[in-house]
């Protein structure tokens, strides 16, 4: 044992930061968690949060809150631009340097539009909460713009969803927008019928959710199709526009187009001045630390780590993160005593993708599960690994409450009264309301 | 009964509007809500959320979804940006005319920064949920960016929070950013101690809580200095600048100040064309039609009603707009018979305010309450009138989770990662960071 304590670094609060985290509060070290944002978000519910299931605050909680009862355990908040790993030091964007003995990576990943950063402005992804409630403001938008135009011409058009990515976080978008279009929304307005809106889901691969077996795939779309979602495979989409979504000649109408497609790892990878794969995750040793620097270690979706078994890198999932935060903080106990490093293997308890009320698919070792059991199971997993007793509790109420009413809580347009471009100029030619006598005629028929 | 059915136009989905569009429901008319959001929001609770102990799903909810049991009533969310009284139509910004035979405006009111815009940014107000989500992100980053700055300069500097105004609101506030001090936040960090902080409650009048009687100021007085709050009265706020508020000669730090001083009615009050009060708000007839229109109607914060029993006008609260919009809606409903308009008298029912954990006080006729059972009353009261079974049951777990663990729910920073001006200027000048080992000797001390 040296005699100062060493020092820890994590850089990130995500599953891999924070469960690394926990676990080194056990050994004699004393730790730094440093992360941009004040709060640890659940990203598995985040397509909750987007399609108004659930609130912000239910699927977040502050850093500083969880790791409150840790000792020799420190959170500032702060945003890492650099690293000197000669002399072991972390800078901050206001130019100071925090010093290191051992640092573990965990900052995550961002989106990636393949080269077509026009896009994002088009079609916002899902990474963070701020996109969570961007998404859910445009799709609320979308009806509430929808039913006024209808007003006003009284020719209701239909609103259109297209999700890029046939992920899980595409297939789960895209089953919610169903089930808001068909259930939630079915009885809210009086010039449109939300029932008549379209989804579809363009994936670029043969099958959707490709990290699963191909029963399970072709039960995935089964299942969105039969919720009225549109599911197209091996399609690229070559052009995302204002209004519109192209593949190859195919033009499809678009009110509001979602991102699900690409993940590039955070930008804090390259900085680390190792060998980086290509969508700019570093690639790690067994023992999960970075080539020539046995001290730095790299977990969670910005590693790649080839798995034993398969040969082949493991998927950005949240089990990956926690076992990987578990594991490096023993590796790091271990240092600490003089023990040799171990090498990291990954228990795969099982992957699961919901789809929609009491859809999902689930494939536990050689158990593939489809529908119902599947669907229980994620409400069950998730549930459990939500940060607190008191979210859980919360996020209980909301589904048991969706569940029996069909209906949604977190129905709110927030944030600027900005619309998205295209939308904006369609308004521009909007012509004058009919008097709502004459549209009202029918409903005043049926009341009166 | 005419032949066609009237339109009534209502703008507005606040309490008065809500609770016009409902009671008009029973009557043989078409209504149409206009608001510029897709929300009603339950402004008695937004300080909750500007303090992180609500969130901001849990205390709104969709207008549509509120109405949507109504008969002969269609939602439109849009902007109006002016009225033609003559030919009885409202105009919308994209352009279009909706027209009425009776029209409820109840547009409600803003901040006021009395002559002083350039303080907007310095100090925001606290009307809709954008607001409180930015007060949030301004409180919470206060405290992680002297904790940073503690770290890195090894001095701990205590946060300041100013409020400027002595009503309900900033009493409100005054009290909760306490309580959020002393307990909340008090075991969460290293380098400061969040029971240091100073709040600062500034009012321009003689006492706080003007409306009610002069026991009950003083005995809000008593319970906020209890909670460790500085009121000061009779004290006009002269200038506010980044860091700072100065009163006459006097000169106050102020890491984060916050705006509960003035109110002004909507525009929409003076786009009436009609005589206004210095606020901006409509001085209305008995039967709260506007003078020259008796089939147009102001109703709620924008509306200034002569009270017979005090002489003076209603205060904007949240009794008075729900009294009126159902009044309206009943003398609606005697015109479209024939039978002649009645006078408004509203029935004060009490008034009450919350300060802090089992502190408030309520005026109910002579019965004047304070503490514990004046505190009980209010969350009983606010619970009842809070849109939504859903809501009441997330509210209630909410308010049992933090009374027993003192912790806040929603202590989230979204948003923007821009810093209020002010602080971010201080950044520029933060010194290196000491080593994390320096830092954490102590800490190191206790817990080996």
């Amino acid at each position: 044992m040296s005699e100062k304590t060493p020092e820890v670094v994590i850089i990130g609060g995500g599953f891999g930061g924070l469960n690394a985290a926990q676990k080194l509060s056990k050994y004699p070290v004393h730790v730094t968690v440093i992360d941009r944002k004040n709060r640890h978000t659940f990203q598995p519910l985040l397509y909750q949060v987007a399609t108004a299931g659930l609130s912000p605050g239910e699927i977040a909680a502050p850093i500083r809150g969880i790791l409150k009862n840790h000792k020799r355990l420190r959170v500032l908040m702060g945003e890492v631009v650099g690293f000197d790993l000669a002399r072991k030091k972390v800078s901050l964007r206001d130019g100071s340097d925090i010093p290191y003995d051992y640092l573990v990576v965990a900052a995550g990943a961002t989106h990636s539009y393949f080269g077509h950063p026009e896009w994002e402005e088009l079609a916002p992804g899902l990474k963070e909460l701020e996109d969570a409630t961007e998404i859910r403001r445009q799709v609320l938008l979308a009806f509430e713009l929808a039913e006024r135009r209808a007003a006003m011409t009284g020719k209701a058009e239909p609103v259109h969803f297209v999700i890029v990515g046939g992920g899980p976080t595409g297939v789960e978008l895209a089953g919610t927008l169903a089930e808001i279009a068909r259930k939630t929304m079915a009885g809210d307005f009086d010039y449109i019928n939300p029932k008549d809106t379209r989804i579809l889901l363009i994936e670029g691969g043969p099958r959707l959710l490709a990290a699963y077996t191909e029963d399970l795939s072709e039960s995935a779309k089964r299942q969105l199709m039969k919720l009225g979602v549109d599911v197209m495979t091996s399609s690229g989409v070559t052009s995302i526009e204002p209004g519109q979504v192209k593949v190859g000649e195919q033009v499809f109408p678009s009110t509001v187009t979602l991102w699900a497609a690409g993940v590039a790892a955070s930008p804090l990878g390259k900085a680390l001045g190792v060998e980086t794969d290509k969508p700019g995750r570093v690639i790690v040793n067994p023992d999960l630390s970075v080539p020539g620097h046995p001290e730095v270690f790299v977990i969670g979706d910005l590693a790649n780590f080839k798995d034993q078994k398969t040969g082949k890198p493991l998927g950005g999932v949240a089990p990956v993160a926690i076992q990987q935060g578990q594991f490096v903080a023993k590796n790091i106990g271990r240092a600490v005593r003089g023990e040799p490093m171990q090498k990291f293997h990954y228990w795969d308890k099982g992957t699961m993708a919901t789809i929609g009320r009491a859809a999902a698919v689930a494939q536990i070792g050689k158990l593939h599960l489809s529908g119902f059991v599947a669907w229980f199971m994620w409400l069950f997993v998730h549930l459990m690994y939500l940060v607190g007793f008191r979210n859980r509790l919360l996020v209980l109420i909301e589904w048991g409450w969706a569940y029996l009413t069909y209906q949604r809580s977190a129905r709110l347009i927030t944030g600027s009264n900005r619309l998205p471009g295209w939308i904006a100029q369609q308004e521009m030619h909007e012509d004058k309301l009919p008097s709502a006598e004459q549209l009202h005629e029918e409903a005043s028929k049926a009341a009166d």
